[in-house]
């Protein structure tokens, strides 16, 4: 009993719960995702909304707004979907008639920032990176040694992937299942996934051979459309907002975190990990638009 | 170029890559799963195999022993299952007719290990706990200052739900879909997900409401049978093997998961996660029982 009243103490002097901030953001805590950054992978087992970078790899989502307005993966899967790691897709046959447009990139594995951007730092130690935080709204890590910044392989994460050179991604892209931060650094991430991973967690594993012969096509998880929501009809574009991470609503939710001051909590961890550190986002109604 | 060749020294001279250590690990890094610690959740989308703990929660696992033999969740369903979060299983109503014999369970979130217990430490900083690493072969915290250990709450946690007091856990388990470590020290985490993670992860997403008129029944992932593989006959229990986490295979895979030296590599980590050290785990042919 002693126990619950110090809790109750705790909870009074302490930071908001998480869901008494959420209510009380104000409508600048949110951005609206802009319609030329937002991509949507349709499929028959529903919509996949991405968030393209726009700060960070930014060569990286100038190639796959080329492909998705050349209508490149429709009709393609995921064909590589791996347990706990990523699902992967686009054309696993490596001879695909829309591709010849395609170039290989240079790596885009760390950046410096442009000036003036924000690093919005989660101020906990990690071991991946000197420090971790927020870039343009997403997961990131920096180097102040190297002056470089790069985003971060947290659930949901967009990137392209390679083969043994750095240089080598062009269409193939991934999605990671689970936190792969051991990749960050090695991948050029460019995107985040805003909603739809239960669409990627029931994707069908497997890894499809390249010969036809031993493909089994009935069960890949296909791609009906891949577009960005700025080449909709205006009134079919879905209008996401994701929190702002440089407004002082997110700030707060970090300590909340951090602190998970709910009575529920017995022991407080004082600390979260990049990948745990949720961003809201949510999707508003069509005359909101 | 120059930077090619200084991978291929480092390879050269520095740990084995992962797929050479596992082809090369003796049947003594391996250990079979007990048949009394190995509980089978078999529903319409497949198995999941878990591993029950047999050094720390020991009060949890005699008691889900004794719901799995009083065929407690047969028939029940995975009720609460949130994106990114957990499946939580068993009786959603409350008044399940089998539940009569269930007892509320004191907290077992942080014990003192028995003497002689191994902690294998991952030898790596942490944010969540003071040390890091594995107790009977699943990821685990631990902190001098206490004397304590628990289970983390890595992807493919086995646990018991609780309400807001410490000592109310009885029936409801979950299994984590991501690692969510600071829930470590809160719940009583009593076993790890062996096998089936993909049909965790493909479970319907929702939360059943207690009134049945506003349940959806068709769409939960239903649980068939849950039953330990001691109480199936001989011929019909599968053989899981785990590598032993106290083996000098594992302490080598430890350290190249760290290094990661194969030559994908641009950026090493020199780093890994407690929920990223993957514990391999393989299943033996009937005739090797």
């Amino acid at each position: 009993m002693i126990e619950l009243i110090i809790q109750e103490d705790a909870v009074a002097e302490g930071p908001r719960e998480i869901a008494e901030i959420m209510a009380a953001a104000p409508d600048e805590a949110w951005r609206r995702v802009p319609d030329e950054q937002l991509l949507l992978i349709d499929t028959p087992e529903g919509r996949i909304a991405v968030e393209l970078s726009s700060v960070l790899g930014q060569d990286h989502v100038e190639q796959i707004k080329l492909l998705s307005r050349a209508g490149y993966y429709e009709g393609l899967s995921f064909y590589r979907v791996i347990e706990g790691f990523v699902a992967q897709g686009g054309d696993h046959t490596d001879d695909h008639p829309k591709g010849k447009a395609r170039t290989s990139l240079e790596a885009e594995f760390e950046e410096k920032l442009p000036e003036g951007t924000v690093f919005t730092t989660l101020g906990v130690r990690d071991g991946y990176a000197a420090e971790v935080g927020f870039v343009g709204g997403m997961p990131a890590g920096r180097d102040a040694s190297t002056g470089t910044s790069w985003l971060a392989h947290c659930t949901g994460a967009f990137a392209f992937g390679r083969n043994n050179g750095p240089d080598t991604a062009s269409t193939e892209f991934y999605i990671t299942l689970q936190p792969q931060r051991y990749l960050d650094r090695n991948l050029t991430v460019f995107g985040r996934v805003l909603s739809g991973m239960d669409v990627v967690q029931a994707a069908p594993r497997g890894v499809i051979d390249q010969d036809p012969e031993t493909d089994d096509f009935s069960e890949r998880l296909m791609i009906d459309s891949f577009r960005l929501a700025a080449d909709l009809p205006e009134e079919e574009r879905p209008a996401y907002e994701v929190m702002n991470t440089e407004s002082d609503t997110f700030a707060e939710l970090i300590e909340a975190r951090k602190a998970r001051p709910s009575a529920f909590f017995i022991y407080r961890p004082g600390h979260v990990d990049l990948c745990q550190m949720t961003i809201p986002t949510r999707t508003v109604e069509a005359e909101d638009n």
